[in-house]
């Protein structure tokens, strides 16, 4: 691969339908400290978990095309739903590294889990996709993969109380399902999921290990940045952009809580 | 008013972003059983609830536009942020009779409150758009008027929890705003909340008088049209058409328990 110098200090691009992705954000500031970022939050058209794939897909073709104009030179599809229905889609469509959210999360539990039980907790659409169960078998069908619809997580989440009694009631009665099969790893499927991370936790047995695709995308982008001698060695601290496709304010309220400090300069534009 | 025979055959046009507004449906089926119906819901835009006056404005004009192709004689606003934040645009701009899911609620309810302290319970945009009051301001500002946003009972609903133990939790945490102000009168200020009824009955005196905008909304409509001569005289049974912008099974779905029986031919269309 012939590396362009230009390139290499150019940003990444991480998008999502809303804010979760600015959990997988957080995460690449963290392992990939010398990277520039654009986060873009399809707020307009938020939540794509109810979605129909051609409409999803629709958003996240636009989504990309704003991102090459910006000249990023790689991208983070930091959305499970469009990770699970038209990741392939836009692989085969864009000639720029594009990461997923679902498959270094998989790579990563099929290597660490010991007794092969394995528990995935997604939005309705993404569970319902069966994208982690299909990853998993063409890695092996000998695990066993029990995914749990959590549809309240999200509303719960950004209303605040991720770790009220509320929550936890909600959060026993999704996870009543792992009491059939002793997982010992657990895939938070969605990108708001580390925030309930603390509830779920204290209901789950202490043993049982849980799985951030932040992380996991953020280790699996790190090697292929150093292999392919792609990475930012630019001095210069690194800076996030975000854009929204809606009204900027309630996601840089609801954006400082999930970052944990203030979002500045959010910046709207339409996609469509 | 010149009356058009062909027009009072044809059918009333109600919009919502998605599933609730087919709680007015229901009330309005009731009401005028002798007319046809065409209802839409955004299903590929759902929630309006939090996303910007430019934007819902953008969707509800393409609906529109979608209706009049379809010559329906009027038109049922059912939802609550497009009647809270673009309806008088829409009245400006379309040459038919558009009724809101607002001010009817609020004429009914400044008619019947005895005390003249009214609670309104609705989405995070209807409340924080302050349409009620305001509209309660411009009949008589000596009424108190305490508006709650209870952004969780929308999701609650859709999980099918609306009479759980969760649910009744989760309402006692928003209704406990009017336990300063001795209400008489609440408004279901979001077309969902009718399902809700229940749970938030049990919580409340049992003298505080519920409002649903479904009734509100049909009672005002009945009068119009027979004022103006332009109700629907045919014998022929009224049908009911549905649309939506997304895929149609999960409205099908989730759409018969509002309604209580089954809806048939569920049809998408694009309105982009």
């Amino acid at each position: 691969m012939k590396i362009n110098n230009k390139l290499q200090n150019q940003p990444i691009g991480i998008f999502d339908s809303g804010l979760g992705g600015l959990t997988v954000l957080k995460s690449l500031q963290k392992i990939l400290p010398n990277e520039s970022f654009i986060y873009f939050g399809d707020t307009a058209h938020v939540p794509y978990g109810s979605k129909g794939t051609k409409t999803v897909t629709k958003y996240a073709q636009n989504i990309m095309d704003f991102f090459i104009k910006h000249k990023i030179k790689a991208v983070v599809v930091a959305c499970n739903t469009v990770s699970a229905v038209a990741f392939n889609y836009l692989k085969n469509l864009y000639d720029i590294p594009i990461f997923d959210v679902v498959s270094p999360s998989v790579e990563f539990a099929f290597k660490n889990s010991t007794n092969k039980n394995i528990g995935v907790l997604g939005t309705l659409s993404t569970i319902e996709s069966k994208s982690y169960t299909k990853l998993f078998n063409k890695l092996d069908n000998s695990y066993i993969i029990k995914e749990v619809a959590c549809p309240l997580f999200v509303p719960i989440i950004e209303e605040g109380w991720a770790n009220s009694n509320i929550a936890k009631d909600i959060a026993k009665i999704y996870l009543k399902e792992f009491n059939k099969i002793k997982i010992d790893t657990l895939i938070l499927g969605c990108t708001h999921y580390p925030i309930m991370a603390k509830t779920i936790k204290n209901i789950l047995n202490a043993d049982i290990k849980l799985i951030y695709s932040g992380q996991t995308v953020g280790i699996k982008m790190k090697k292929f940045l150093i292999n392919e001698n792609y990475n930012n060695c630019s001095k210069k601290l690194q800076k996030t952009e975000y854009y929204v496709s809606d009204l900027p304010k309630k996601f840089d309220e609801l954006g400082s809580r999930f970052l944990g400090y203030p979002l500045n300069n959010v910046k709207q534009i339409s996609i469509d």
